[in-house]
Parts: structure tokens; C-alpha cells; sequence
């Protein structure tokens, strides 16, 4: 049987912790490809880059104790360009599995749309791989990751195993505890950012905000929203969809066609 | 009657003339702020700047003729910066109504997801404002934008008398043509970008790679679909649901609960 082949990518870098364990942690399913950003680019949601040529470094490559291949790649460019450099030059073959992350910080409710982690996921599932985006709830750099191990792994097998509908996609957030309470299939919670700016100047006097923000859920009660899930311990496995049609709202816009 | 207020934005910068002519018409409905980036910002999707600060740069304010007031405002951050600066420190009130554009390109099918017009757009939706993007299927810096005044007011206008579903938002993507064949409700058709690297070498002789792309539609014979109607003429208006969960996958992942 053809061993798995396994792309990771993240928006933190390659050097960061979290990429670091799910590397580590994949390795036990397949062959693993890490392309990532060459540093941090959180916030870098879907964008891509071509006003500039994007360039690749190899990291490392070898063969791991237990037979598998390691591959580790830098890029100049932006998560979704990690990905589509991966499948384009790198990959010899069709992933059967791309993963993302695990990003320091969640990117449940709306902050999904920012979240360059998951737009490497979105950009990997625009190209018809199960792909899955990993994020805990958390701010710190250096963190405890052991807790998430074994889901991880867990939701990486079944998608492995069961494949993901056309064009569906998997935003997995962690809550930052010791211990998960379990997991929840979840929808996304509406959810709205507030006081977003923080007035600065710069040394020659010229005026500039800092971008910031509290988050608001607008639906705290809704026990089947992400931000339910996570407020109460458990892992939040919200299935995402790439195509953004509102279907529901077409009959309403046909008197426009006259 | 209190006159509407309508804020305005796009990634090709302000200065770029598809934004031009919408502030234009714009004006012929109401009080307009302009809040656009400094400079092209193409395929910035819906990032955001969190690690620069953000200047805003007052370009023009004035009373109109018809005594509507203007205000251009460019912002060193993406199209979704523009749109939270725009929001919380320069509108005086919630806007009735956001447009972004008119893009210099479609985003129509898969591309909407590296759109920046429609990241700004989805910024605006997210604040719950009825908003819309318009693009057009041109490479052109400098085109005729006159085909497509009477279909840009008129969506407004039905906008701003109906407004849209909750966190509903338009894709409206225009053929280049002298005259529209109608205008059709659409879906965003399934495509996908190959072919997207084109191997460069910079003068000290590191590879890298320019992107760049062929787009594939997979369903070019599917008549309700944005391509289709882009393809044969037709203004193509794609409600566009800023909640990404998909909804028929909940049930096939209630095994991973155990």
C-alpha cells in the first residue's frame, strides 16, 4: 500500500511551535511536506503575491527513524502561496492530506476570515484536498501542545479515512486547557470585532492607529457555535464550506432581473 | 429625510479609475466617503495589518453641486483596514450602504477568495452593512465603465430600498462589452487556477517564481452559475454568505464525538 503523502503549511512560519508538533505528530500517519511562510504572517487570510517573485529555501530533508520522509520548505511568500508552490513544485504527487497550523490563537466565528491558516486550508481545498486547519486559543508563543495530541491525530485518520465532501473543509479550535472536555461538530458563532484602533503617532508627528479589537459573540447561549464549544472546554470541529454562494438569498434578488 | 451616507472602497487603490467612476454615481444617492488604499492592494483578500501601524491621508472633502458632501480619504493598510478605519473613525454614523470597486478584473468563481474589493466587502457585511463589489472582467487600467452605470445604480438602489439577509453581501461581476445582455442572479461557479508559477531567477541567480495562472472552469455548460453569465454577456449578481459553515457536513462528522 502507497504510503500517505501529508502537506503542512501554517501563517506563523516555519520555525514556529505549533507547526513544529504537528509535524511531529503526522509523521506517525505518512510522508510529510512542510511548506510555510519564512516568518510570521498572521492576518494574511487569503491574499496571494504577485507584485514580487516568491522564493522557496529547502530546511531539511531526510528519512525519519521510522522509514518516513521529512521535507521542510521556507517561503517568501503568503500561506496560499506555500500551498500553491507545494502542490505545483514541490509535491510529487497529489497530497492526500493537507493540515495547517496549529496556530497560536484561535480563528473561530469570524476571525476565520482573517485567518491566514486556514487560507492555506481554503486554498488547499480549492485544489479538491481533505484539508484541515488547526488553531488553541492562545497568546502565547511557546506553549503546552500535549493536550491536543491525541484529537489531533484523531481528525486527521478519520478525514484520511472517510474523505471530506467536495469542497468542505475542517477550521479545528482548541480551547487552552490541560484537559479537553471532548469534541463538538460546531457551526461557526456570529461574532462581530469592536474597538479596533488604537490612535499612535509616529516620531515625525504624522497621526496612525494600531489595529486591535475585542471580539464580541453575538450568541453566547448558542450551545452549537465554535465559541460555545471552546468556552467550555471542548474542541471545536466546524466544517467549512468554500463556496460562499448565499443560496437562500437568490429568490429574493430576481427582481433584478427584470 | 436624513440623506442615505454610502462608504465606499477597492484594492486597486484611489486613485484607480473603476473607483472613480463608482464615487461618481455614487453621488447621485447620497453623501459618499471614499476610504480606499494608497496603492494596489490586488489579491489582498481579507487581511489585515497588525504588525505596522496604519495611516489615513485626507485627499479631498467637498459639497457637490447638487449639495452632497464627498470625502476621500487613502489608507496605508489592506481593503479591509480601509474599511474598519473608515467605520470607526471617519464615518459620523453606520453607513446605508458599502460598494467596493469597480475592480479591474472579475472575481468571479474561486477568485473571490483572494479578492480584495471583496474582502472589503465582507469586512462591511461582518459590521452588518448591506454591501457590494463590483468587478469587471477587464486587464485594462483604463476602460469604459459607461455600459455599466444604469445596472451599478440600480443594485444600489435596490440595496438601499431592501437592504439584504443578514450577513448576506453582492458579488456583481460585469463582461467587458458595449452592451450588457441583461443581468442574471447567480451562484459562483466551481474553477480552479493552474498552471500558476512561472520560474524566474533574480540577478544573484536565487530561483523563484512569478505568480501568475490559467483558470479552469469546471462547469462551463452550468447556465446559473457567475462564469456562464460573464460568458455570454450578462451582469452576474452572486448573493455571498459571510458564514462559511457547511452546514450538510455537520452530520457526516458526528462520529468524531465519539
Amino acid at each position: 500500500m502507497e504510503r500517505k503523502l501529508i502537506l503542512i503549511s501554517n501563517d506563523d512560519g516555519y520555525k514556529a511551535q505549533g507547526i513544529g508538533e504537528l509535524t511531529e505528530w503526522m509523521l506517525s500517519l505518512g510522508d510529510v511536506i512542510v511548506v510555510a511562510p519564512d516568518s510570521a504572517r498572521s492576518g494574511a487570510a487569503c491574499s496571494i503575491t504577485h507584485t514580487l517573485p516568491v522564493s522557496l529555501k529547502s530546511r531539511r530533508k531526510k528519512i525519519q527513524p521510522n522509514g518516513h520522509e521529512l521535507q521542510i520548505w521556507s517561503c517568501s511568500g503568503s500561506p496560499v502561496d506555500c500551498v500553491k508552490l507545494a502542490l505545483e513544485r514541490i509535491c510529487p504527487r497529489k497530497p492526500d492530506l493537507m493540515v495547517s497550523g496549529i496556530n497560536h490563537g484561535d480563528n473561530a466565528s469570524c476571525s476565520i476570515h482573517y485567518s491566514g491558516t486556514m487560507g492555506a486550508v481554503v486554498e488547499s481545498c480549492l485544489k479538491e484536498i481533505p484539508s484541515i486547519g488547526y488553531s488553541l486559543r492562545t497568546l502565547a508563543q511557546q506553549c503546552d501542545f500535549a493536550p491536543y495530541r491525541e484529537t489531533t491525530i484523531r481528525i486527521a485518520q478519520f478525514v484520511l479515512e472517510h474523505g471530506l465532501p467536495l469542497d468542505v473543509c475542517l477550521n479545528v479550535n482548541y480551547p487552552e486547557v490541560d484537559n479537553l472536555q471532548g469534541l463538538r461538530v460546531c457551526r461557526l458563532a456570529r461574532g462581530i470585532w469592536n474597538h479596533e484602533w488604537i490612535p499612535a503617532q509616529n516620531p515625525r508627528g504624522v497621526d496612525a492607529y494600531w489595529l486591535t479589537g475585542e471580539f464580541s459573540n453575538l450568541e453566547p447561549s448558542s450551545e452549537d457555535t465554535d465559541y460555545w464549544a471552546l468556552d467550555h472546554g471542548f474542541a471545536a470541529v466546524t466544517p467549512i464550506t468554500i463556496d460562499m454562494t448565499a443560496y437562500a438569498a437568490m429568490k429574493g434578488l430576481k427582481p433584478l432581473e427584470k
